[in-house]
This record gives structure tokens, C-alpha cells and sequence, in this order.
């Protein structure tokens, strides 16, 4: 092996604490596989703290005593949530994509891999305080936002089916009544899929009615584990009454005006606030 | 802005180049947002290639001239991908998995976010010559996997539906039979997804008859576009004589004993002869 600089044992144990974000690593063990002394290492991470901090990378924290060590946190600050939101919302507003019958294609956003991760990192910066250990999905639509929401909290992400389709084993299946189409529903996960006392995070693209998140949080209860969290990318203004009132949104959808080719999309006042409130407490 | 020292130029150069793999970065770019000379950054980057091979992080490639720049490419060494397949076919084959009806368990570990990051790094190391620019997923069960794969390649995954269901506008229907069960079925693709002479690979979790993947081909000869590729992680070794006959699989499961609780699974002899070509090939 090469003689090693504290720019390549930067570089190294950088990249093992972005491959795996909220894992902790010990000092020693990167001591080992860089061949460096403890207080060598000590001093790479505190060089690489501030560089995350300069470029706004996330966090690196240090957690002292013997089972101590290092770990990494995605952080979006405020700024940055802000300027991805604003030009999340520009791009939506476009009329190309308006369907016909008043819906907004989204499907395009929703599967760049690089933008999805981002929004993984803004929900991430949420949520920061809810340590879920599961991130659950509805099929299909929201699953990239939810799969780069688990990579940020390095947990399992975890897919309930529509309806009451078994393939994988014993399951459980809740009805919900959807809070559009006022239809009663079914949605499905396996048995084993989610432990009993999981701390659950639900993200989703699109949030109408609230009636599938509801039907979340009974899923949830039927299987002894909690719901902690409902983030999702896009509110709808109509109805203003939703079936579940702790969830989050970025942006919210105030319908589409077909005959101007208006589209009427804006970050959430939700998003605004918590963007006030992190910095603040940046401060 | 505090001084920056090679190590925090080095992360600073890692993180955007990792964040988005094969998008060329210019020097100029570099050496404007760190404020350094081009003949410093041209040295960082000589630097980071180095500890990028040491680590076995990926391919950092420089290209000279006027358009010239630096890029990223995840390449997984054979000897990691060995590790990774044989690790994955022994947790594959414990007992626990077997479902009633010959069938096995496998959306825990599809759904954990790093295992499946390092899959879709083994596709961008298969595929490299291939160069897509978009990755196509069949909805549910393969879309995390072909989600990291369109990562690694920073295309647009695009998720073909199930069935003629049509809420995206203007879309694509093929019919085809599924190679298991001998019925017809139909797949949906929004007409905007895909453009005109685009380079598709498709990417899902299992392979039996082969009828999903060439109803796939067809979708994409309805769209103009074409098929560079298929990859999958587990095939069956029943029925032998597949559908399609270009497609590559980590691993292949011959099936169950339900009264011994014993899987049959290992690494498929396509990913066992890659791993030698691309040894030989790195020598």
C-alpha cells in the first residue's frame, strides 16, 4: 500500500460515511484500514467536518466515550431546501405538463435519480428528529422518493401494495376509504415486513384526500409499530379538510387552469415555515 | 472562506463527482468554486484517481482538451462483486425464506437501500459499454434496484405499469405472454417517457420465462427506442429455454425442497465467466 495523505484518508473515510449515513464507525476501524494512529484519524474527521459544514455536504458527528465514533447525517440547510423547492416548483409550473382532465405530470421529476436523492436529503433534514428505522411506500409512483429517503436514514424501505394481493407470505391488509374518490380500498404488506414497535416514516408523491395515509396509520397500528411521520412532495389546496393532519408537504397543487395553460403550484407554507424555523435554530 | 487545503478540494471534488456519476465536470469549474489554480486541481484529481483505485471506489476519468473535464464512473473490481453475489446467494438461500408454494422471500434485502446501491453499482460495471440513457423498471418488486441502477448512470429510470391503466397522458400498450403462466398480458408506458432512438436497459429482480423482458423489447420498438441491455438478479433454471436470449443474471434459483428447508440458489455461471473476463481485462 501507498503511503497514505490525509487528503486520501479524507477521501476514504468519506466515502464510507456517505455510502452508509447514520452508521456509526469507530475511530479504530478506520485506524486499522488506513494504517493510521487513532489521534491521525481524529484529527482527518475534524478536517472533514468542516468541509461537509463549508459546502453544505451534512453533517459528521463525533461521538466520544468507547463505543464512540464518527457518523454522517444528510442536513439540507435552509437555503439550499429553499432554492430546490422554488425550482421544483418553476419546472412543475410548465404547461406542458398539463393532462387532460386538470392532472400535472410529474412522473418525468420523480425518476431523476440525482433530483430524487436531493428530496431524499430534504425529508431526511425533516425529519431528522423522528429516527425512524423503516421508510414506507405506496406503489408506484412514490416509491424512488421513498427508496432515497430510506438511503438518507440508511434503514429498510418498505412497499404497501394496493389491494389484496399476497405473494410474499402472511399479510396484513387494512380497507381505507380514498379521500377523493370516496371508494373503499385495500392495501397489503407482509407480515414480516415490518416489526412490531418500528418506528414507520411514510413518504409519498402526492397527497389529495389524506385517505391512504389514514389507511397507513391503521396498517401501522394493526401491525404494533408506529407511525412517525408523513412526508410528501405534493398537497393538493381542494379539499382543505384532510383525513390525517400530522403530514408535511413541500409543495402544494391548486389545480390547473386548461384554457390559459396556467398551472397554480407553490412551495407549501409548511415548507416556508420549517425553512425559517432550521435557521433560526442554525443561528 | 477559510483556506482549503488539498484534502477538503479532494472531498469537495469526490462528493459533486459522486453525486453524479458520468457527467463530465470541467477543471474550470473547480477551480473557480475552490478558488485555486487548474494546474492545483488537475493535481487533486490526479490525487483522488489514485485512492478511487486504492479503495476500489470507482473510475475517476480525466478527458484533455478544450471540452475537456473530469467524470466519475462506478466500477465494482471482480473480486468485490464475487464477495457480493456469494454473500448475497448465502443469505438468499437461509430456510426462513421459503414461502408456501415454492416460493422465496427476497423483498427484504431489495429493499435495503446500501445493498441495493451496491447492486446497481455491479449493473454499471456489467452494462459500461453499453451506455444507456434511460433504465427501465417493471413495477413493483424490481424498481429500488433499477432505481440505483439508473443512479449509477445518472439516466431517468422510467417504470413500465402493469395492465393498460393510463394516467399519464398519451401512452404505449403491448400485449404479451407471460413465459410462467402461458396468459396474455399488457404493459403500459406513458408515450413522453421514453424518446425517439433512446438506449434502454431494462433492469428487474427475477427472470422465469423470459416473457416480461421481450414484451419489454417490443415496448421499446413501438417507442423507436431500443434495448441495449437486460440484467437481472435472479433467474430460474426452469424452463431452460428462455424467451429472450440476451440477458445477464447474478444469480439462479432451481427451486425448493420444502421438506429438507433447502433453497437452491448460487451465482448464476454468466456473473461467475464476467468475473474472469473482467479480471483478465484488468491485468
Amino acid at each position: 500500500m501507498r503511503k497514505l495523505r490525509r487528503g486520501d484518508r479524507m477521501v476514504m473515510i468519506a466515502h464510507r460515511l456517505f455510502q452508509e449515513p447514520h452508521k456509526i464507525f469507530t475511530f479504530g476501524a478506520f485506524s486499522e484500514a488506513l494504517s493510521a494512529a487513532r489521534s491521525t484519524i481524529s484529527e482527518d474527521v475534524a478536517a472533514l467536518r468542516q468541509v461537509c459544514d463549508q459546502f453544505d455536504f451534512g453533517r459528521i458527528e463525533t461521538l466520544p466515550g468507547a463505543s464512540g465514533g464518527v457518523r454522517y447525517m444528510p442536513f439540507l440547510p435552509p437555503a439550499r431546501i429553499q432554492a430546490l423547492t422554488e425550482d421544483l416548483a418553476r419546472r412543475l409550473r410548465d404547461s406542458a405538463r398539463i393532462l387532460p382532465g386538470g392532472f400535472l405530470y410529474t412522473t418525468d421529476l420523480l425518476s431523476l435519480p440525482a433530483l430524487v436523492s436531493r428530496l431524499g436529503d430534504v425529508f431526511a433534514t425533516f425529519f431528522r428528529d423522528r429516527r425512524p428505522d423503516v421508510v414506507l411506500s405506496m406503489e408506484v409512483k412514490g416509491i424512488p422518493l421513498a427508496l432515497m429517503t430510506a438511503r438518507a436514514f440508511n434503514v429498510p424501505l418498505v412497499t404497501i401494495r394496493r389491494g389484496g394481493r399476497v405473494t410474499e407470505g402472511p399479510s396484513v391488509t387494512v380497507n381505507y376509504v380514498s379521500g377523493s374518490s370516496r371508494t373503499v380500498q385495500a392495501m397489503t404488506l407482509p407480515l414480516r415486513a415490518v416489526a412490531q414497535g418500528a418506528r414507520a416514516l411514510f413518504i409519498d408523491d402526492f397527497l389529495r384526500g389524506g385517505g391512504t395515509a389514514r389507511g397507513v396509520g391503521d396498517l401501522m397500528r394493526e401491525c404494533g409499530a408506529g407511525l412517525v411521520g408523513i412526508g410528501v412532495l405534493i398537497e393538493t389546496a381542494q379539499p382543505r379538510d384532510k383525513l390525517v393532519d400530522q403530514y408535511v408537504s413541500l409543495l402544494v397543487f391548486d389545480g390547473i387552469d386548461e384554457a390559459e395553460g396556467v398551472v397554480r403550484l407553490s412551495p407549501s407554507r409548511w415548507a416556508r415555515e420549517q425553512i425559517r424555523e432550521t435557521s433560526a435554530e442554525e443561528r
